[in-house]
């Protein structure tokens, strides 16, 4: 197959646009996309500070890459969680990363601020241990985010992530999910940042050869802890249908967001946010999640 | 597996209610719920003419029997499209099924009224046989539901069926057909008689299998003209989900029927409907799409 713009050999076949790309337009094509977005949902600015936590995998690392290249004010961190083999693995392929691309990503690591790694965590408490690792995560990234400065918090969610959660909430008719579902999550709170995801209309394999040709080595490594999860479930059947009537996903989570903004225009009513009593942070109890991971209430008594 | 109700053998096992029942109580709860759907929605009432279009399937001939069996007034008619063996084979299992459960069942055969088979028809225009024989069911249906005086046409679909068809719109978010999808179609004309769907809620199995106890001889043979319709996919990768998840497809349609009250209060804007020239039936166009296929306005002239 030949590149549709200069008839060099394609690397890359986009069914669902009918578009055969070599190398080098492909790269154009997908970071002019990546500007499109964030654009048209007013992610972010030249200038301001984006956060951007990294996993070593292949969506937070091309990402990071493809907005510095359009020319953003990245910044990164790495949470090193404390996982066994997964996370110095995970942790080497970042800091890697980060030099290679002139990328500033900080190291954050998880016992040497609390005391407990997450698998020692998990040993002590009886919460799920995915849970509890959403929970830290998000903790920490907004936190680090607000200290930062950061206009947004960029996360390297896809299409097939979008519209695997979107067809969970369909399947349910959740209208309160389905109302928030966007690509720009706005903060609720000033002390909560607003979270963006300028790949909301990439597939994964879109991203993947991104990576690839721009040389990225990211993690293939799928955390230990996770288990099939249900998305796993509805991105597959989402793929059936994909490969049968290509564009599938990118129709369904564009006509959703039409669909939203037409008929979801629903008030929704935020929990009411209060001060966490240890931490400060805006908290729905008197003591938030992260701090009760911790036990950080017990030890103040 | 023991019967829920009786302790007997059962020869059904409802993983989405968590059920399992004998033949005796399978029944019972069958006709039940189609009772009840019957009440929820309002569909019809004892002593009413009901309309069912019998086709030799196991969907219209349970439904008729069921109906039947609850004390309802029910009148089959079996539409012969002289599709060669296909319609004949159908014809003599609806005959067969009419005189073993008193059910009274007009065959209408489409030559003999019109001049034309659908084969005929479809040797000598250019649409599409599938949407030629859609559009000459309906008509038929419902002028003759509406010579009869019936209160309400009943059509077998089922919880796959209305599943499937609510994933296609739902991929599309298409407002106006999410707004309409309902076990009851209310007539938009004083000439179109209110369609409903008794049986929206079972699954194919569960019909299947009330149809066998009840030792109806329903067709397996698929019309010889009909394609992998697009309808497969969606109703595969629903048994999928509903295989790892039981209940997916009730979950589905049932929330979506809440969601639908709440959220897609649409007006939908009916097309403006006149009198085709030819027969009288409400039509968007001069000539109804029914009389276009016959050419009865070019014989008109």
């Amino acid at each position: 197959m030949k590149c549709k713009i200069c008839g060099e050999k394609a690397i890359i076949h986009l069914r669902q646009h009918n578009l055969a790309l070599c190398r080098k337009h492909f790269i154009e094509w997908f970071e002019k996309h990546t500007e499109k977005t964030i654009k048209k949902f007013d992610m972010f600015r030249r200038g301001e500070p984006i956060a951007i936590g990294i996993s070593g995998g292949k969506d937070s690392t091309a990402v990071a890459l493809a907005l510095k290249r359009l020319g953003y004010d990245v910044r990164g961190i790495f949470i090193d969680l404390g996982i066994p083999v997964y996370s110095e693995y995970s942790r080497n392929l970042v800091t890697n990363f980060s030099s290679k691309f002139g990328i500033p990503i900080e190291i954050y690591n998880l016992k040497e601020h609390y005391g407990e790694s997450l698998p020692e965590l998990a040993a002590r408490r009886r919460d799920k241990i995915c849970s509890m690792c959403g929970t830290i995560k998000r903790y920490i990234l907004n936190k680090w985010a607000l200290e930062i400065g950061a206009a947004a918090l960029v996360t390297g969610h896809n299409l097939d992530d979008e519209a695997a959660t979107l067809l969970s909430n369909t399947l349910r008719w959740d209208a309160s999910y389905l109302a928030k579902q966007n690509p720009v999550l706005p903060p609720t709170h000033p002390k909560f940042v607003k979270k963006v995801k300028p790949f909301a209309f990439f597939t994964e394999r879109e991203i993947a050869v991104y990576a690839i040709v721009m040389g990225i080595e990211f993690s293939k490594m799928s955390c230990p802890f996770s288990k099939g999860a249900k998305s796993l479930r509805y991105k597959h059947v989402l793929n059936e249908l994909e490969v049968q009537s290509p564009g599938t996903k990118l129709r369904f989570y564009r006509e959703f967001l039409k669909f939203q903004k037409d008929y979801l225009k629903v008030q929704i009513e935020e929990p009411k946010l209060r001060k966490c009593k240890i931490c400060g942070m805006p908290t729905t109890l008197e003591v938030c999640s992260f701090c009760r991971i911790f036990g950080l209430d017990r030890k103040e008594d």
